[in-house]
């Protein structure tokens, strides 16, 4: 194993680990709301709404300084994906809270929790994993998790969405649910781009 | 500020500039097309696809000319990504035409042609802006002032789905005018990225 | 014409070929499922899974090796894309296999058949023109065939939505039938992108 970096160059790496963390707190934030009476959820949604735009701030300053220096640790494209998909978690799940506030959402299916429970899950990991690029420390076992994460996450809403149509008879309850368990389900997809981008990364520096 | 562009670079602002324009009349053929009875309105949605097809022709004589030389006045992925992007925007736009034909939707709440003058603020902008790129003048107002335009569309976009859910209890038309609303919001996320392409640009080169 | 390409490398045809072949076998497992009554749907989507994973270990081969040489016979973006594509176009069909049984559609209207017959036709046309690559032969035909593929696709899926609207009653009934139609489309979609790599590749390298 390489040690590659120059101290200036390991700033990416604090701000990916940076933006991952707001992830976490998103999808914390998320889970709160879920568990939350309606007055409440207008509260968790404005301070879900301000750790997106904290996000948004960390991933323009990574790619500000990716257009701006020369010398980037990795592959700048690769540096680049990763805020991007690392700022789509985060815009996935800053949505969803918005929907079930947006469309007065009373009742959650309980899957709904588990959904935001895998999230949680893979927020924590990825976050764990950010500082860990430095030296390609343990991220095959980070890449396999957030991938099996994904599958479970997968399964759970298909079956949710099985479960929709079963047992929700007014259609326009259902177009409602349908689009919080939707975006959802692209929230883990997203962190499952962060992941495959994270391995290859691991793959050209190995 | 480089003057660094030799003539027969400057066709990529020539065509991206022209590209934007497209997007122009296709942004003003919405707004008519909004206004008009149904009858007309089957002509405006043909005019819509012919400037679509233009559009479609520029955005390919750019790739085109792309993968023939080897001297771009900027980093060619950007140019690339530029095109697709302005390609995006009229996409939509002509979708969100022919949905309005092709479901027979009467009447549209007032706030979709909002939505539409919001594109139109957007596309007005952007196609002065094109020429711009070429002595990378003025560029960060353009920036700043797109983003606000998709921050006000994203606030119409979400008051006007709340309203929707509120007023309509058809739920098929329900479907219909959601499909046409976000599909006007994912026109206004696509000159937003324009925009930031703008910027990346315009921070690498300055 | 060169010939260009050492030994070694013509292993990326062989995985793209390869990769396209498994989008053939599941373009007719999903036209055997359309005309399958309800049990035999729930082995038909089993095996196009299993397609999918196929397809998801040679588009990974692909990723992997191009992280670990220097050597590409084209620009390492183009075949990464070129794998993502194809990936998309799998993917598609198997979301539209798992939703017919998953919503237990047990009537689909003609049309469905119809786009399924164009993604079978683009699915060979793509798995014929893969090993082509190698010596970039009669490509041409085979991009303009697939663009009027995707229009005819284009064009069946926007007079099924309008069917669809002016025929189904039940809302949640057309809200399953939009979404594997809608499905079907991103699938022809994403043949086109395709076909659009392969002509950019084209481009570049003649």
């Amino acid at each position: 194993m390489r040690l590659r970096l120059t101290p200036r160059d390991s700033t990416y790496f604090d701000l990916l680990a940076q933006l991952a963390r707001h992830t976490v707190t998103g999808a914390s934030l998320l889970a709160e709301l879920l568990g939350a009476s309606r007055p409440e959820r207008e509260g968790l949604v404005k301070r879900l709404t301000e750790v997106e735009h904290l996000a948004d701030d960390v991933a323009h300053s990574i790619m500000k300084r990716l257009n701006q220096t020369f010398v980037t640790p990795f592959d700048r494209d690769d540096i680049y994906a990763l805020a991007s998909a690392l700022d789509d978690c985060m815009d996935a799940m800053d949505e969803a809270g918005h929907l079930i506030v947006l469309y007065r959402i009373d009742e959650l299916p309980m899957a709904v929790s588990e959904q935001v429970q895998v999230l949680q899950r893979c927020a924590e990991l990825t976050a764990d994993a950010m500082p860990r690029l430095r030296r390609l420390e343990q991220l095959t076992e980070y890449c396999v998790e957030i991938n099996r994460l994904e599958n479970q996450g997968d399964t759970l809403h298909r079956s949710l969405l099985g479960d929709l149509f079963d047992r929700t008879t007014d259609p326009i309850t259902l177009i409602k649910l349908k689009e919080v368990v939707d975006v959802l389900e692209e929230a883990a997809d997203a962190y499952e781009r962060v992941a495959n981008l994270v391995e290859t990364i691991a793959l050209k520096e190995s």
